[in-house]
Order: C-alpha cells, then sequence, then structure tokens
C-alpha cells in the first residue's frame, strides 16, 4: 500500500503542517488550490477530491457522491447540519464510510462560553461596566441590587451532550438546581434528565434555560412562541447551539415584552446578523458572534483531534466522536 | 434587665424592620434621624448613639469614643479600614467591646464577581458583544483566536480569607493551577499557601493575579511599579479588595505598555472613579463600580447575619466574624 491521500481542506501554518506532517507520516496530504478561511466555511469544489482516501475539513456532500476512494470523513466542526440528513447518511452506511465530528476540540470552550454568559448576567456586567457613578446612586443601586450569585437557581440545560455535561461540571459548586433535557436519556448524565412530557413543567420552573440543541429537522424553531410561552416570567434564554432552533421573532416579542430579563445568544439565524436587526436593538439582548467554541491554538487542537482519530483508523480501532 | 438598645444606622424597607423586629423582639431598636443611603457610607453623628448598647452599621469611631453604654460593635460591611489601626484597637481591647463584620454576608458574590471577570476575560466578552462581523472577519479571528478556558493556565489569589477561598471552590472543575498567598497560612487553604520569600516567584508565574488583599496600613499601594515589574508579560490583573491596595500610576503605565494584557476593577481610588481618569480610556482596562458584594435581597442577608450573631450575643457564645 502507498498510504492513504487524505484531503485537508483548510488553510494551515506551518507549524500546524509540520504537525500534520508528524502526525501522518507515510501518507500523502492534498491541499485545495483555495482553502477556506475558516473551519465554519463552505470549501470550494476542488478537482482532486474525486481521488482521496480520506476528507477532513467540510467537505461538499456533492463532492463527497462523486469520491469513489473516499474511506473515512472528519468534518472539522461539531455541527454537522450539511450531512446530517436521510440521504446523505443512507449513501454512507451504503458505502460504509464513517463519519467523524470535532465535538470534543469544542466542548471545553463552548462550556466555558455558556458560563461566562451566565456569570456575566448574574453580575450585570454590561451594565456595571459601563457605569460611571457609584455608591448609593441610582444606576448603582440597581445594579447592586439586582445582581446574583445563581445560588438556590435553577436551570435547564437542552441538548445534554458533552458540552452540556461539562456545563454542568463547572456549575457544580454554584448550588444550583440542574435539569437536563434530552431525547434518549443514557443514565449517565449525573443530573435529572426530564422527557418531552416534563418539558413544559420544566420550563416553567427554570430561572435559567440553556438551549444546546443542534440543528437538524426536529429542532427547527424548536423554541417558538408556543414554547416560550412556556417559560417563566423573568427568565434568561441562552443560546450557545444553533441558531435555527430559536423562531427570532417570538424571541424579540418575548424580550420586549418583559417576559425574559435577558437574551444571551452566541448563536443567530442568519451569522452575523444584520446590525439593522431589530434583535440587536433590544437592551437586554447581548450577542457575541458564533465564538464559543474557539480558543487559542484551536487548529492545533483540531488537528491533534484528527490525528488522534487518524492512528484509530490505521489500526482499524473505533473512531472517537463518530456520528454516522 | 430592660434590653438593648440596639442602633441601627442605615435606611429599612418595611418588610426588613419586621425581620428587625421579629429577631430581636424584647430589645430596643434605634434609628438614626438621617439613615445612610447605603452600608458603604459614612453615617452622620446622631445623639441617640451615646446610650446605646449595641452598633450596627458603620459607626463614627469619634462616636463610639463617646458611647459609654457600647457592650457590642457590628460593621455592616467587610471592610473595616475606618476602625483598623492600633488606638481603635486598643480602645476596644481597654473596654472588652467585641467588633463583628459582615464578610459572610459578601463573600459568596464577591467569589462569583471575581470569577465572571475571569471568564469574561477569557471569552473576550467586551469585545465580542461589539463585534458586528462573523465568521472570518479580522475581528472575529482575533476574538476567537485569542479566547481561553482557563485550563491548564496558573491564577495567583492574594489574600486568601474567606471570597479567596470560596473562588478557589469556584475555581476547581476548571483544571487550573491554583496558589495564594496569605500573611498568616493556616494550613486548611487546600491550595499551595505562598510566603513573602516566594512572592516575586510566583508573580512571573501568574497568567491571572487575583487581589483580594483588604485596605491596611501595610497593603497601601502593596501593588506599585516594583511589584508589578514581578509579574509576567500579558498576565491578567484583577482587583476586587480595596482600591488602595494598587498604585493606579504603575497600573496605568503597564497597561500602556502592553505588560498587562488587561486589568479588571471592581475597586478604585477614589470611588467613582472619576470619568475622565486616564484608567477609563485604556481599552484593557475594565471597571465595575464596587458591586462585587451586591446581590439582590442583600440588606435582609446582612440583617439575617446580624440576627444570627445577635442570638449568640445574647446566650454569651462566640460571635461570627470576630475582627477583634
Amino acid at each position: 500500500m502507498n498510504g492513504f491521500r487524505i484531503f485537508v481542506d483548510f488553510a494551515v501554518t506551518p507549524e500546524v503542517l509540520e504537525l500534520l506532517q508528524a502526525g501522518t507520516c507515510g501518507h500523502q496530504l492534498v491541499f485545495p488550490k483555495t482553502p477556506v478561511s475558516s473551519v465554519l466555511a463552505r470549501a470550494e469544489r476542488d478537482p482532486q477530491f474525486t481521488m482521496v482516501d480520506i476528507a477532513f475539513g467540510q467537505p461538499e456532500p456533492g463532492a463527497i457522491a462523486e469520491a469513489g476512494q473516499l474511506k473515512w470523513i472528519h468534518i472539522s466542526t461539531s455541527g454537522i447540519t450539511r450531512y446530517d440528513n436521510p440521504q446523505f447518511r443512507a449513501l454512507m452506511a451504503e458505502r460504509k464510510i464513517p463519519v467523524t465530528n470535532s465535538a470534543s476540540v469544542y466542548n471545553e470552550a463552548c462550556a466555558v462560553h455558556a458560563l461566562s454568559f451566565m456569570l456575566a448576567q448574574a453580575r450585570k456586567l454590561p451594565q456595571a461596566l459601563r457605569c460611571r457613578t457609584g455608591n448609593g446612586s441610582k444606576a448603582w443601586l440597581e445594579i447592586r441590587g439586582s445582581s446574583g450569585t445563581l445560588r438556590g437557581e435553577t436551570v435547564l440545560i437542552l441538548g445534554y451532550g458533552a458540552i452540556g455535561k461539562r456545563l454542568a461540571e463547572l456549575l457544580r459548586p454554584f448550588d444550583m438546581n440542574m435539569m437536563a433535557y434530552r431525547r434518549k436519556p443514557r443514565g449517565d448524565e449525573g443530573v435529572p434528565v426530564i422527557t418531552e412530557e416534563q418539558l413544559a413543567e420544566a420550563l416553567a420552573q427554570a430561572d435559567h434555560i440553556v438551549n444546546i440543541l443542534p440543528d437538524s429537522a426536529a429542532t427547527r424553531h424548536f423554541f417558538d412562541a408556543a414554547r416560550f410561552a412556556m417559560i417563566k416570567p423573568g427568565a434568561i434564554f441562552y443560546n450557545i447551539g444553533r441558531g435555527t432552533t430559536v423562531n427570532q421573532d417570538a424571541l424579540l416579542e418575548a424580550l420586549r415584552s418583559g417576559h425574559f430579563a435577558a437574551a444571551w445568544l452566541d448563536v443567530t439565524e442568519p451569522e452575523p446578523l444584520p446590525p439593522e436587526h431589530p434583535l440587536r436593538a433590544e437592551p437586554n439582548c447581548f450577542i457575541t458572534p458564533h465564538v464559543a467554541g474557539g480558543h487559542a491554538g484551536e487548529t492545533k487542537t483540531l488537528v491533534r483531534h484528527f490525528l488522534k482519530n487518524f492512528d484509530r483508523f490505521v489500526r482499524g480501532e473505533p473512531l472517537l466522536d463518530r456520528v454516522m
């Protein structure tokens, strides 16, 4: 055997290239003529792709169908929306191509990002960082008297995969009541898991609704006006999953009416949210531009995770983060 | 006995008054003609004060000297700067007046506030919340690539009382290296405690310097240019102790030169820091207006803590948070 041809579709620094070369020694790395600017971007079709054995990045489903040699696809993101449909799943099953994603790469940063949202809200950081008056002023009394510590409050985490589980670990010292919503409970969640039938009740109890649902046909506008209506007045809504899971008109209304105390969003639809979008003007809506999974040295973490899986692939061992 | 006369120097709502009356039933509450606006404010002298047995609030040291009946002083803050001097300590010792403070009331909120600073910095929240561009833009790449998770980083907590200890508990799931600096180690810190001789080395190692030092003659400008020079380049400086412990000119220089990546301050000197103060113009200096200890229902927490101590006082049991 001449080794595997591995297609890597994103731009790499010399340092990352060295890491990739060292970890795939004896195999062949193939790069596109126009690498994508980031792991979230869609790659252009490249003629070399038809000849490769392994795809690492965001390969185009159409190109995958035409790549007859393909033996394994490793997606460079946690989200797999582009591939998550019955036709593609059927094709992968038929051709026996395992598909893995990079969930492990982003879990930690996403969980920390979610907690940073919860604490910035609890400590009223946006308001406090703007406040120029001190002790006894109206603004000061308002900030000081509305700040909190999360203690004794209830959090509901929706979509309880690796990110949710890690968030629960980070929240453990805060003495909160935690609940998780997961379609298929496994029993190893470490926090009470609620089912679909209990969801309305949980939404009515929670002070903090943390949405980490992935994008799929089943989760599209999961949070619509009807579901928002079930949420406790004064609750805070966080989204670090996917923007498509929320009906943004309904969210806007929940904020304008004062039903929600605040919303913290790392994901929106579209991204970036246009500057003139009304959610941008809401004083209690806080938006970061899909950076929750980001961290210094991210590409290296991504490549190391791929290489760990590459070793397993070469040895015929079960792959990490397998999604198909 | 006719019960104790208890002087309460701050304004109370009907609800808080009810709580105080219920908890001191059989004793007499005395309020000033002009109650202070907040627990951090200095009270005006009141003629009734000379006749009271117990002072709850921020009694003036001069007034205390003239109050011949005084048997116990319960300070409504954590900081006791106004009282922390040899003369006052000698007077209290001579007159056998125990002095307690309200440290337990503010610990939790202060620790959570400190962590909110650390996470807002790690996730670049100030920059990310302002960013209007998305995936692949220069600003986006900068935020995403400079964000972190605290994992593997080193934090040095200076002033390791109840707040520091609680912060260490909250930080435990983050997999950081923790160090505490404390003048008199007790052995129950739960994290490695460094001594004065090891301080320079610790400052050179830490990525996060969390200053929770109280105000005293010994800590005044504890952080001056010489001590700042020992700190690792790129470190982040947090202050949730007292503004007086920092030479702000030296801090400004450390920020302007790029020596510190950022500073997060809940306390300054003076407070509020004037709008034209140069620290306000530093892009990596983030200031909240002394709200770290604040929390909804704060006065109730304060009164409940006093009442717990009042029960102990009446029964002759050891008092909580005794500082003299």
